[in-house]
């Protein structure tokens, strides 16, 4: 049976220590071609540059593995690897390892997750993987049994159309995590605080910042399961019709316009 | 009675002639604040600004109006409106008019549908407006009096925590829209074709070009309303969880580890 063959992305950038454990675990799983931005890249959600040229460069190629380096974000990273460098759908595609959270309301800026959203929206199935330690030297060696066993599940079993994977692993040794949840995502924001400085003009500026709110910490979301050390599994999906309020919103009166 | 405070965004830019029809609706409804990119920004989607320091500049100052340009994203806008500009939450954030559909697939991508999705997040009563004209020259006239009529009733009735409302309206005349269709999102993908190019050094460059492809033509869905001539309402949300997979993914057996 041939190996299965896989894509590797990220938006911490080709030099991230999370994508390089990530690629030294799939290696073990099939034929593995990365594609991931020079640069880091977080927080670009599901950009994708259509106002200037994308760039792809071929770092390494030998057997069974290859690596691109594009100036791109991680969508345009996942949309060259499967249109350009592969020419045909992989099997699965991964994203991460994520240095810090994808959980909760995260899931919505991150870059990382939104590679994942266009494979799935692209009929791949899709796993983004998220450690929650911002550090670029987090140690990342409780994460590989668990990425193994969810990817190979994910390559035996598939993912149904339109659903991926937004997995998070809590940053506890290995012993100390509990197994896996299948949860769905907490509700919560990030409270904006711009940090006000001036520049050697006198003028303004701003650098974003914040901290995150929980509104919710049910037994069964994704905040709730990290923080209980359990690796939380989010089926995601890129549907983002609020179902429950079609029926409310068809009963209002709109003046002389008629609403179906 | 005061009134209603307006905080107003969009991902064409400050100059976009969309920006200034729906700045030219809203100053009939209340005090307007303007926020915008000074440069384009579409198909940024929920991009934030962290790794370079924003700038903000304002444009104009009258009584009842208030205009801004600044360096960063839609989403970036939104939140420097209202943590900086207005220090306290408007009564209603609306972005837009876009020029081009978010509707269906295109909400993903939308810098205008991001930052109605971070005005939402931060608990604000929001709404996008598409005009499905690419144009910069598009014809915005037909737009009025669904916009109006759209925020005025959210104005006055508010929207549900959590929900945000992605309105869409067909290019055509006034006369030949149908009334309001409040839907669903459409199920649909953008068809990769990268355009290969060699530069003046005879380095590969790659534009992304593609189509549209429809997976879902149901009567309950945006894209079936905008091509019967209705305008479309989807009431969206941030929960990107697939909760009906959430039963089904707790039935896999993973190795020696405890799924919950």
């Amino acid at each position: 049976m041939s190996k299965p063959t896989i894509l590797i992305t990220n938006d911490d950038g080709i030099n991230a220590k999370g994508l390089r454990y990530l690629i030294s675990v799939m290696r073990k799983l099939g034929d593995v071609t990365v594609v991931a931005s020079e640069f880091p890249m977080s927080a670009t959600s599901h950009s994708i540059t259509v106002r200037s040229p994308l760039r792809l460069e071929k770092i390494t190629e030998e057997d069974g593995y290859r690596e691109y380096q594009c100036n791109g974000t991680p969508v345009d990273c996942m949309k060259l690897g499967e249109q350009v460098v592969l020419r045909k759908k992989p099997d699965l595609l991964v994203s991460g390892v994520n240095h810090g959270s994808n959980a909760s309301v995260n899931v919505v800026y991150s870059g990382t997750m939104a590679a994942v959203i266009e494979g799935c929206i692209s009929g791949i199935p899709s796993i983004g993987f998220s450690l929650l330690d911002y550090s670029s030297k987090a140690d990342f060696s409780a994460c590989g049994s668990y990425i193994n066993e969810i990817a190979g599940k994910v390559l035996t079993e598939g993912l149904p159309q339109g659903v991926c994977l937004n997995v998070n692993i809590p940053a506890v040794k290995a012993e100390e995590i509990n197994g896996i949840k299948i949860c769905r995502q907490s509700k919560a924001r990030w409270v904006e605080e711009f940090d006000v400085r001036k520049d050697p003009r006198d003028k303004d500026y701003f650098w974003l910042t914040g901290y995150f709110e929980k509104l919710d910490n049910e037994p069964d979301t994704d905040q709730w399961a990290l923080e209980n050390h359990f690796v939380s599994v989010v089926p995601t999906n890129f549907d983002f019709t609020a179902h429950q309020e079609i029926a409310r919103i068809k009963k209002w009166q709109l003046n002389g316009k008629s609403i179906k």
